[in-house]
């Protein structure tokens, strides 16, 4: 009845399948020298094993016809695990739910491959509608935690308003990315939470919690910015009181929101901060990545900020299903300095970039900070030029 | 200590620098007849100069790591000067704050190169947070004036809302295009305004204004719709009277915003006018250019006109920081004729369009007007298929 549809897809998927997951992935271009771009993305849709959207049975299936479609993997969380270099993918059904599913990779930048079931996340009584955006933190109590966003609809929202949500800060915990426990959710003074990971040491013994208060679910409003506070435990988080480490500032990326990604990863010179920044446009919302330092005696006090921002989205990374965005919530530092940064691109895919612990500090010193002005920015400029015009005089000499 | 990276860094910068520099630029496509498009855009972040990113030194940059990253090269005024094509590029650096910096070229349409620094423009009294959007215009009075938007913040938004700007008119003057006297902003009645450019000849003795009323930032509101006005001096320019000359239109492609874009071009049929507008879609804003034609002895009175756009963002154009835009706000009318109209694509490039003063009189004047309905186009349509099948029929008798 088929005539052989079925087998004749059947090789074709897996072949093509196959090829996408073996494809080599190459440094692209020559960068701008604070990390480098790779061809291929790391994780994509087409990434997720054939036997989680198809039924593999010619009897139940004869089209070989897809029964669960994957939109998107994105936002992935990430860490390295027994020589692993592993992701926490948000995986997104045709349907809009999202839910984590582990990837893992030999060398950080080529050949992930998904592990044979997606995660199992146990609810609290207030079930989940929608989970994303897993931080992976390996704390030193010995907990692996995932702090992610977890989503339900705004109970007090009119039945003809079927947006509104409100977020806020899931937790679960492990000590083998199989098993994972569900812990409370964290609770704050604010309506909304989305954005929160912890520090990955006790500070004064208690847990430190980067926090992102807002008032609504897009728009930050009032309590825009990343906030700090502590909580007693990790069994009923909670953090009463929350500093503004790093504010929104007008005419920056930063400037109609922001918020932390991962755990920051400690250096010899201070904590290092990945987050993204916001800001309106005639287009839609544009979403930056930028990063800053805090000091190693007082995680919450910013002692480095370079202006702008580190890696915007270029070339391929500007389309997908919310346009002109990437967002990190992992990166992994290796034992040899370098440092894989996985972010996502436009609520689609996943991609890796690389650096290192010495550039990545080096790019936080030393490059300029924000003039917040035009004219401030022609002195920054002026001032290198100058600079340069005098290095190309002593290089003559030297000759 | 860096093994030669900052070497092999810099020569593999200089040669791919240099090569994007001297690609030759050549028409794209068969084109519509009325202009052509060309293979390559103009300008792009990647065509400033090194020196202005790069801190050459490698004591001091021992990874060559970008200092300064210059997002996008956009919205450039423009103007023929000494034999050569130069346009004044809003840069703006990854920290969104803009500037401006002149670059030129022998034939208009390739080769172009940024001058050594970008332009000192000096502030007011109260210091522009960003500039941009630069009308260069020849004066009869001897003067070349730089119009340009300034935006500072809103003093009356809350902390919270670190995105309202007031947008405001500011002007410079130069004899040389390198020393520049900032003049007092522009005032009107009107709470903002952007897009304003002089008229290049005197009327009645006075200086004629384009403006853009609008009552907030990204809104054009109550004031939308091109105006005009004059003003007594350059000095202390103050246009008390705007009227509209070309209001915004329901369901047209300048129906939510439109603007004037560089200064008109004096034919012998009347005023070459390039304006842009814009309409609200699911995505966004899509800003569009469209081209309208003024009376010699009365400016402000819109003689022809025709329907819809003359060029909207196509291919590789309609992506960018800014999607689905192209924006002028610079053109070149040369001595035989020929018109270089340059424009910058979705805020991120510039691009150069070619066409000629024949051509730009025989479009507005022979291009059908706006029928303002669907029945009103089939209309149109039909006569000119009537008119088709007429001509052919003629062509066959004179075989």
């Amino acid at each position: 009845m088929t005539n052989g549809i079925f087998y004749t897809r059947l090789a074709a998927l897996e072949k093509e399948h196959e090829e996408l997951l073996q494809q080599p992935n190459r440094i692209a271009g020559i960068g701008n020298g604070v990390f480098e771009r790779y061809q291929n993305p790391v994780l994509t849709a087409s990434h997720t094993p054939l036997n989680w959207r198809y039924d593999m049975d010619e009897e139940t299936n004869p089209f070989l016809m897809e029964r669960f479609g994957i939109n998107a993997v994105f936002n992935a969380g990430a860490m390295k695990w027994n020589g692993k270099y592993i992701m926490v993918a948000r995986v997104e059904g045709s349907d809009r739910k999202s839910f984590f599913a582990i990837a893992e990779s030999d060398n950080g930048i080529d050949n992930f491959r998904f592990r044979d079931y997606p995660l199992y996340i146990p609810e609290t009584t207030a079930p989940d509608t929608n989970i994303y955006d897993m931080r992976l933190v390996q704390h030193e109590d010995g907990w692996i935690y995932g702090i992610f966003c977890t989503e339900r609809r705004d109970p007090s929202a009119p039945l003809s308003d079927q947006s509104a949500a409100i977020a806020q800060c899931g937790i679960v915990r492990t000590k083998d990315l199989v098993q994972w426990e569900r812990l409370p959710d964290l609770k704050t003074n604010s309506p909304q939470q989305r954005n929160v990971v912890i520090h990955p040491e006790f500070i004064q013994g208690k847990y430190g919690f980067y926090t992102r208060p807002q008032d609504s679910f897009i728009e930050a409003g009032n309590g825009g910015g990343i906030g700090f506070g502590l909580s007693n435990t990790m069994e009923r988080a909670e953090v009463l009181h929350e500093v503004i480490i790093d504010p929104k500032k007008y005419h920056t990326v930063y400037e109609m929101k922001n918020g932390i990604g991962p755990a920051p990863i400690k250096t010899h010179k201070g904590w290092l901060h990945m987050a993204h920044g916001v800001r309106n446009t005639a287009a839609g919302l544009r979403y930056v990545l930028y990063l800053f330092m805090t000091a190693l005696d007082d995680v919450a006090n910013v002692i480095y900020k370079p202006a702008g921002y580190f890696l915007a989205p270029e070339g391929a990374e500007c389309i997908g299903d919310v346009s002109n965005v990437v967002f990190c919530n992992g990166w992994i530092a290796d034992d040899d300095g370098t440092v894989f940064i996985y972010y996502a691109s436009s609520d689609s895919r996943m991609h890796v970039a690389t650096s290192s612990i010495e550039r990545l500090v080096d790019y936080v010193m030393n490059t300029p900070q924000d003039g917040f002005r035009s004219a401030a920015s022609v002195a920054t400029i002026t001032k290198l030029i100058d600079k340069n015009m005098d290095e190309s005089l002593i290089k003559v000499d030297k000759k």
